[in-house]
């Protein structure tokens, strides 16, 4: 063990930084992890498992002794809970359950219900609320005696136990004992159904500056809460999906999914892919005759497509973080393609000319050179208009602007490559000796 | 303007939600949005401008006549009045300056003087903070004076000014009006120095589980406070961030960055593409008898690399994503390997299996169908190999795991796929006929 890892299971580190300890002890394998945090006390142990990685945290419930497992699920957060047993077999969750308090048990059944990656997955069911009337002093009696350092928001009930409104804990501190609860109660900014996929929930947190959202059932009970943490995981999960869209990986794919899952996921758009590359190669097809005669054409082919690919690649990111940032929006496409115009030409040139010395070398070839340096310079420029354009116009059509972009993008990087190559070496043919 | 602009502007709306308002009216065209908004009292256009993009909101504020443009810069958030000056010419910014109050425009110079993506851009500077010895009374009186709904955690100050602990508002709510702040003050979690890049704010906010991060000057005295939302904007800038590093287009690049900078941070990483490219050629130079003598080759070399390239950049993305998620670590290199391998194997499989079909109708050739099929599937393999291992050994090696890993995956998957392809090419030559 390293010194680190001692340090981070030292007692007073734990206690006041379980988050930090997590993330530290993390790297060692899980057994070895089990072994540590097996001889904590539970009020220790269950900070420390709140916020670890699901799939680690799993494996280390697994390799924990009993007692200490079943105080995990029932004392940490019920949305963590239910992350550790959505990743155990169903066989092992199932044998766990049974030992859990029936309570416990049938709120997290309830939990695992709910698809992956939806409100009612992401909630935590153990709610302050009160019923309307309740006045201010009986609030702060209540919160004396819980103790729960999480609320922050005092959910109102109405006759029918319905979600009426909510008091900021605040206003707690600025009014009188007897002032009714209902007096200070406010409108809920935002509420969510369980089944709200994380984007929504994550489009809310956004525009409205939550700290946590409401999940309600269809008559207006509240089920659970999202929490702070919670959302922000949920952003930071949508933030990054963009990398696997755009080369048509699903939403659904994770790196812990199966095989069988990324297959299915992830072979429709490589056909589709297989079908733009055909498309590409019959541009390579026309000019058969000449690389039939100059062969080094061959070897050049896929240094200028590999160029424009990567230049195409680096003005897709920035145009596409761009939009999803909201930094730019579909009236600064002129902007922005302007800027990659300029971009890609003056990147064209000075590649060009490493590239036309490198070809100098190798072939002795002043045809070559002229051949290669040209086209690097339009395909490059090609590059950054279609990186620029192909986010823009997607978003303009209404669909997610990193869907598929990176195998549009590469289909029109792969032909601008060879049509300017090869069409330039067949005009310059009689360069090229 | 169409009917969801005028809803998103009526009175009421844009009060209640002025966040979704300025998403919904960023949609038209400036000067249009400035139209609009000079109509507003102070007390609705300010709240809205908060919630404005950057840039859009520089540029709204450009159009807005002058009253309205002082009031903006002084009521905003200080952290976005400094980012509306900072996208401003320069010109322009100093005019606005010179118009504000002497304090406010100090404080703002101030700001802009910190690099962009730093704590010290980031922050509000109007803190709400009170001596330690001040007790739950005086706090409870100045915060219905001041009415500052933001405040969470009071800041406690030292006899030489320096913050000394904060205490939490719900500490007012259950503690009697002569209870001495200083009884009820904790220590603060985590502090910025104002230069500390966004990269470390956003760490904190992860490991902590904060709502705001107070930035102090070296003495430890308050300089402003990083809030919620600036926390999670930042946090979506980082997660976002992968998608451009990946490319070689750097950590500073944005879709609103000038021509100079994109070409100063992009040519580095196109320059080594170039020579991984080369690298990838003279794979393909090994070769040329072979392709002179079957010029079919040249025609689908590109579907080879185009596909394997594709099926590694899948690989490639999900793992990324998984280790930025922290949902696999780097000791799960062999159960993510082995899921690619799969992954790739069968889609590989899949991909042969229609494009041999393809090859067969255009060429008529079984030997070439042969080489395709197999190529393919070797490649695929290969690409899912190199598209798990390449983040994973990053990581490994102490470095970002999305820095250039594009750039590393395609000279992999090009060189596998040339290879293969022409390889077995040439072993089976007299098939090809």
């Amino acid at each position: 063990m390293n010194a680190a890892v001692s340090a981070a299971l030292a007692g007073d580190f734990l206690a006041v930084f379980p988050a930090e300890a997590a993330r530290v002890i993390e790297t060692m394998p899980e057994e070895a992890i089990a072994a540590q945090l097996a001889r904590l006390p539970p009020a220790r142990l269950v900070p420390v498992m709140n916020a670890m990685t699901p799939m680690i945290g799993a494996a280390v419930l697994q390799c924990l002794p009993e007692p200490a497992r079943l105080q995990v699920l029932q004392q940490a957060e019920r949305s963590r809970a239910a992350a550790f047993l959505a990743q155990a077999e169903e066989e092992a969750r199932e044998a766990l359950l049974q030992l859990l308090p029936a309570g416990t048990a049938a709120q997290l059944r309830r939990m695992l219900d709910y698809p992956e990656a939806t409100a009612g997955r992401l909630m935590d069911t153990v709610v302050f609320s009160l019923p309307a009337e309740a006045n201010v002093g009986r609030a702060l009696a209540l919160l004396r005696e819980g103790g729960n350092r999480r609320v922050r928001l005092i959910k109102l009930l109405d006759a029918e136990n319905r979600l009426a409104g909510v008091v900021d804990l605040r206003e707690l501190a600025l009014h009188h004992a007897d002032t009714p609860l209902s007096h200070l109660m406010v409108p809920v900014p935002a509420v969510a159904s369980p089944m709200d996929p994380q984007e929504e929930v994550v489009e809310k947190l956004e525009t409205q500056d939550l700290d946590e959202l409401t999940v309600l059932d269809p008559e207006g009970r509240i089920l659970g809460v999202v929490r702070h943490h919670r959302l922000l995981e949920a952003l930071k999960d949508e933030a990054s999906l963009d990398i696997q869209t755009m080369v048509g990986a699903g939403r659904e794919e994770r790196a812990t999914s199966s095989s069988w899952l990324a297959l299915r996921k992830r072979m429709p758009w490589l056909q589709i892919n297989l079908l733009t590359a055909f498309l590409a190669a019959s541009v390579v097809g026309i000019f058969e005759d000449t690389i039939a005669t100059y062969t080094a054409l061959a070897v050049l082919l896929p240094v200028v497509a590999g160029q424009s690919g990567n230049a195409g690649a680096q003005a897709l990111a920035v145009t596409m973080r761009g939009l999803a940032l909201r930094e730019i929006g579909i009236a600064h496409w002129f902007a922005v393609m302007r800027k990659e115009v300029n971009t890609g030409f003056w990147n064209g040139l000075a590649i060009a000319l490493t590239c036309g010395i490198g070809v100098y070398l190798w072939s002795d070839s002043v045809g070559l050179v002229l051949v290669i340096a040209l086209s690097m310079v339009i395909s490059m420029v090609m590059a950054g208009i279609a990186g620029a354009l192909v986010p823009i116009v997607l978003a303009r059509l209404g669909q997610d602007p990193a869907v598929a972009s990176s195998i549009i993008l590469t289909t029109v990087t792969d032909i601008a490559g060879f049509f300017s190559f090869l069409g330039i070496a067949t005009l310059l043919g009689s360069m090229l000796g």
